[in-house]
C-alpha cells in the first residue's frame, strides 16, 4: 500500500465521505488512491476558494469534516480566505495540500514556497507528513483535530514521495469525543444574574442557534425577563416563523451601541462577547456599555445543550409562554423591482426546511427582517468577513443535504470572488436558487467611506466602489457555465422566475436588478 | 497630514504611478487620499489575486513597481497565489495591505488574521507601521526594498488608526541603486571554461534575455561554440524573427535530461541552475548529467550587461556572425480548427513588438515552436508554476504599456482562476486581444498523471481532469464582463476574428475550439 492509498483509506475510516478538489501534478497519486477507493465523493472545484468554501459549506451542514485536495502553496493561497471563514464558523475541515517530494524541496523549482507558513494562521493544526510510513497516523490525527469541538481545520501537507512510497498502513481514527460540559460556577452564576439583576441579556451561539438549545434558551429569556441576543452573523441558525424570536446584534456599531445602551449584564452561551467588525475614529471596539458586566456561562468549545439545560432548572424556566416569531402577510408587490419588494417576494415564497446562504451585504439591512418571518430554514451566514463565500458555501451545503433545496443570496460585487462555483452546480446538477443583488456596486464601502468621516469622496474614489462601468450581466455569466438563468428587473417577473426555479431541480440563477 | 495621505504622497514622491487596489472598510483612508493626491492612477480588479497579477505585468513591462491596495489578511490570501508568480519573477511589487486599527486588533473581530504570517512566504520584506509618525518612513522603505535588484517583493501591513491618524509626514524615498558588479574571478573563470572546454552551454536569464545583453550572450556562444540556453519559463525576453537563437530547456524532465545530456559544463548569467518543475518517482530533481559542474558567473542580483561584456572581451568574440532566428513560410490552414494551425496562424499575424503574454500549459508545446518565428515581440510568461496568472498579467502589461497591442494565449482551466481579470480591461478600455484555448480539460494533469507512473486511471480520476461537463462558454462569460468576444471553430474563422481583433482598439477574446 502507497502512502496515497492509506492516506485515502483513512480518511474513509475516519467517516470522511467527501472531498472537494482542485489537485494538481504534486497530488495524482492521491487523485489515483481517491479513483481506486471508491468510498469518497470527489467534488471538482475550478478555483481553490471555491474548494474550501464547499467544505465549510458541507460542515455546517453535516457536523462533520470534508477533505480538501489542493495544489502546493498557491493552491492551498487561494483557498485561504474562505478557510478563514470556516475556521471563525468553527467548521471542521481535513485539508491535504500537496508538496514537492521530500528530496525535491531544496531546489527552490518554481512551485517551491513555504506551505507551513501559508496553513499556520488559517489552521488550528498543521503538519507535514515525513514519509510513507508515518502517512497513516498523520491523516488519523488530522481528522482527530479537525473534530476537536466545536470544528477546527486540520491542514496535513503530503510530500509526493510521501505520497507514492510503498510501506505505508491504515492508521486507526479514535473516536469522536463530544463536547466538554460547562464549569458549574459558571452556569450557577450565570442563573443568579439571570434571576436576580435587570437589564440582563442572554447571548447565544453556535449549535444554541440551531439545535434544541434555542427553544431552552427563549425559555429561560422569557422566564427571567432576559433579552435573547445573538450574533451579527453566524455559521448556522433556525430561523423563521413559529421560532424563537432572537434578536441579532446589528452590524454598524453605532446601531449597535444604541441596541446594547440598557444592557448590565451579558451572560454568554457558546458565542464570544460582541466586537465591532471594523475600528472607526472615536467609536470604541465594544458595543457593549462600559458599565456591563459579561458572564461567560458556556464557551464555544463546551456543550451549549447541557448548559441550557443546566440554567433552566437553575432558574426554573420550565413551563413558560415563549415569544415567537410571527409570520408576514401576504403580499404582491409589483412594478419596477426594489430591495423590498424582492424581500417580500423571496421571503414569502421561500419553502420550508430550505436551507438559505446569505452574502447580501449591504443588502441584508433590509433582506433580514423579512426573512425571518419566512417559513423554518436553515440560515448561513458570511463568519469571517472574506467575501466570495456565498456561491461555494451553498454549492458545498448542497452536496451535504442531497434532497433540500438550497438558496443562496448573494451580493454582486462579493459574488465576482468565487463565481467559479456556478460550474460545479452545474457538473454535479446541485439544487441550488441563486438571487443575484445586482446594485452595481461596493454598497458596503460607499456606506463605510462615511462611517471612517469621510463626507465627500472624490471622482475617483468612487469610481473604485462603482462596479456600473462595465456593468456586470450575471445571468450571461451563469449561462456561460451551464446554469440555467435570467435577469429580472420587475416584481412580477421575480415572482414568476423564482416560483419557476423552485419547482425545477438543478441550479438556477435569478440576476435581480435592484 | 493624516498616515494615509503621508503614504500616498511618500509613493508619488518614490515614483510609484499607478495602484492595483481591491480595497475595504479598513482601507477607507488610503482611497481617500489616493483620490486626493491624483498622481497615482487607480486600477480595480474585482478579485485580489487579479490585483497582484497585474501588478507584475507592470513590473514586468516598465521595470517599476507598481502599488497594491489589499483588503486585510483575506484579502491578501487571494492576492497570494500571483504573488508567489510575481516572487519567482522577480517583480518588484509595493503591497499595502490594510490591518485593524491597532487598538482593535486585541478582540478577535471576525476579520482578524495573523497578515504578516500570510505575508512573509511571498514577501522578501514585511512590515507593519505602528503609527501615523513612522508611516511615511514605512512607505519609503517599503519602496526601497520593492527596489532591490532585479526586484522584491515589500508588503506594508497599515492600520487604520496609523492611516487615519495625524501628525504623519511624506518621506523622502533614497534614489535606485542599480545591480551589483559582477565578481571578476566568476567571470574570468567562466570565460576559461567557455573558451577551453568543449560541451559547454552559456544559459543565461534575467535581463539578459531581453536586453542588449541578448546579443552579446548570442556572440560569445556562437564564437566558443557554446550552446546558448535560456530557462524553461522567463519573466519577460525579446522572441522572434531576426533575433539571436535561445534554446529554452523543456519541461518535462525526461526531455530536459535528453537535451542537456552531452552538456558538461554551464555558465549561468542572471540565471539559477536549471531544476524540474516537480519531481517523479526515479527522476532526479536536476536535469543536468551528475558529470555537469556549473559556474555561476553572474548571479541575478548582479549586472548581466556588464558581466556579458566582459565575458565577450575575454572571449575575444565581438565580430562572430550569429544564429538568428529564421521566418516562417506564409500558410494559410484551412477546416476545423486545431492547436497547430491556431499556432500557424497567431504567429504569422502577431504585430511587432506586440507584448505577448503565456499561459497556454499544455498547449505550449505546439504553440512556442512557431512563436518565436513570429515578427519580434516581449514574451512573458509564468514563472512560479501557480496558474491563474495569464490574464491579470496581460491586463497590467496593457496598463504599463499605452500605445502597445497586448496579446494573451489563455488555457481554459488556469483562464478560470482569475477571469475577472477581463472586467478590468473592459473599464479600463485596454488593448487586450485574448486567446482561449479551449480544450475543455486541464490537459496537463492527464500528461502528469503518466509521468508519475499511473498508466489506467479510473473514470472518477479522469473526471477530475475534465472540464467538459459542462462546456464552459469563454465567449460568453467575457462579454458578461464587457469583453467583446467570438467562438471560433475553424481555421478560416479564427482567421477573420484575429485579423478584426488586431485592427479594433480594446478588449476583445476569441475562444478558440480545439
Amino acid at each position: 500500500m502507497n502512502g496515497a492509498e492509506a492516506l485515502v483509506a483513512t480518511l474513509a475510516a475516519g467517516g470522511i465521505d467527501t472531498c472537494f478538489a482542485n489537485p494538481g501534478t504534486s497530488e495524482m497519486h492521491l487523485v489515483a488512491a481517491l479513483d481506486r477507493g471508491n468510498e469518497i465523493r470527489c467534488v471538482l472545484g475550478l478555483f481553490e476558494g471555491v474548494v474550501t468554501g464547499m467544505a465549510d459549506g458541507y460542515a455546517r451542514m453535516t457536523g462533520r469534516p470534508a477533505a480538501t485536495l489542493l495544489h502546493l502553496g498557491p493552491g492551498l493561497g487561494n483557498g485561504i480566505a474562505n478557510l478563514h471563514n470556516a475556521r471563525k464558523a468553527r467548521s471542521p475541515i481535513v485539508n491535504v495540500v500537496g508538496e514537492h517530494a521530500t528530496f525535491h524541496r531544496g531546489f527552490d523549482a518554481p512551485l517551491t514556497s513555504d506551505i507551513q507558513g501559508l496553513a499556520r494562521p488559517v489552521s488550528h493544526w498543521v503538519s507535514t507528513s515525513q514519509s510513507a510510513q508515518t502517512i497513516g497516523e498523520d491523516t488519523a490525527k488530522a481528522i482527530a483535530e479537525a473534530r476537536g469541538y466545536p470544528g477546527q481545520i486540520s491542514t496535513l501537507i503530503v510530500p509526493a514521495d510521501a505520497a507514492w512510497g510503498e510501506g505505508a498502513a491504515v492508521a486507526a481514527v479514535p473516536p469522536r469525543r463530544g463536547p466538554a460540559s460547562p464549569h458549574t460556577p459558571a452556569l450557577a452564576e450565570a442563573a443568579e444574574i439571570l434571576s436576580g439583576r435587570v437589564n440582563v441579556a442572554l447571548m447565544i451561539g453556535g449549535s444554541a442557534l440551531s439545535g434544541p438549545g434555542l427553544e431552552l434558551a427563549a425559555r429561560i429569556a422569557a422566564h427571567t425577563g432576559a433579552r435573547l441576543l445573538g450574533p451579527t452573523s453566524a455559521a448556522r441558525a433556525r430561523v423563521g416563523v413559529g421560532l424563537p424570536v432572537v434578536e441579532r446584534i446589528p452590524y454598524p456599531i453605532a446601531l449597535a451601541r444604541q441596541t446594547l445602551a440598557d444592557v448590565r449584564h451579558v451572560v454568554l452561551v457558546a458565542v464570544d462577547e460582541p466586537v465591532a467588525f471594523f475600528a472607526y475614529p472615536g467609536q470604541p471596539s465594544r458595543p457593549l456599555p462600559k458599565n456591563a458586566t459579561v458572564h461567560q456561562a458556556v464557551t464555544a468549545e463546551e456543550d451549549a445543550l447541557e448548559g441550557l439545560q443546566v440554567l433552566a432548572d437553575l432558574v426554573e424556566a420550565k413551563s413558560t409562554t415563549l415569544q415567537l416569531q410571527t409570520g408576514m402577510e401576504a403580499s404582491r408587490p409589483q412594478g419596477e423591482l426594489d430591495l423590498a419588494k424582492l424581500a417580500e417576494l423571496f421571503a414569502a415564497g421561500l419553502p420550508e426546511d430550505a436551507i438559505l446562504v446569505d452574502e447580501s451585504i449591504t443588502s441584508s439591512f433590509v433582506l433580514l427582517p423579512r426573512l425571518k418571518r419566512a417559513k423554518p430554514h436553515d440560515f448561513l451566514q458570511l463568519t469571517g468577513g472574506a467575501i466570495g463565500i456565498g456561491l461555494p458555501l451553498a454549492t458545498g451545503a448542497a452536496v451535504a443535504a442531497p434532497g433540500r433545496k438550497v438558496f443562496c443570496l448573494q451580493a454582486d460585487g462579493s459574488g465576482m470572488y468565487t463565481p467559479q462555483a456556478l460550474w460545479t452546480q452545474a457538473r454535479e446538477r446541485l439544487d441550488v436558487v441563486t438571487v443575484v443583488l445586482a446594485n452595481c456596486a461596493y454598497a458596503t464601502l460607499r456606506g463605510e467611506f462615511k462611517s471612517v468621516g469621510i463626507d465627500n469622496p472624490g471622482a475617483n474614489a468612487l469610481t473604485m466602489l462603482d462596479l456600473a462601468n462595465p456593468e456586470l450581466q450575471w445571468a450571461d455569466m451563469a449561462r456561460s457555465m451551464g446554469v440555467e438563468a435570467r435577469r429580472v428587473r420587475t416584481a412580477e417577473e421575480f415572482a414568476a422566475v423564482f416560483d419557476a426555479a423552485k419547482r425545477q431541480r438543478g441550479p438556477f440563477l435569478i440576476e435581480a436588478m435592484i
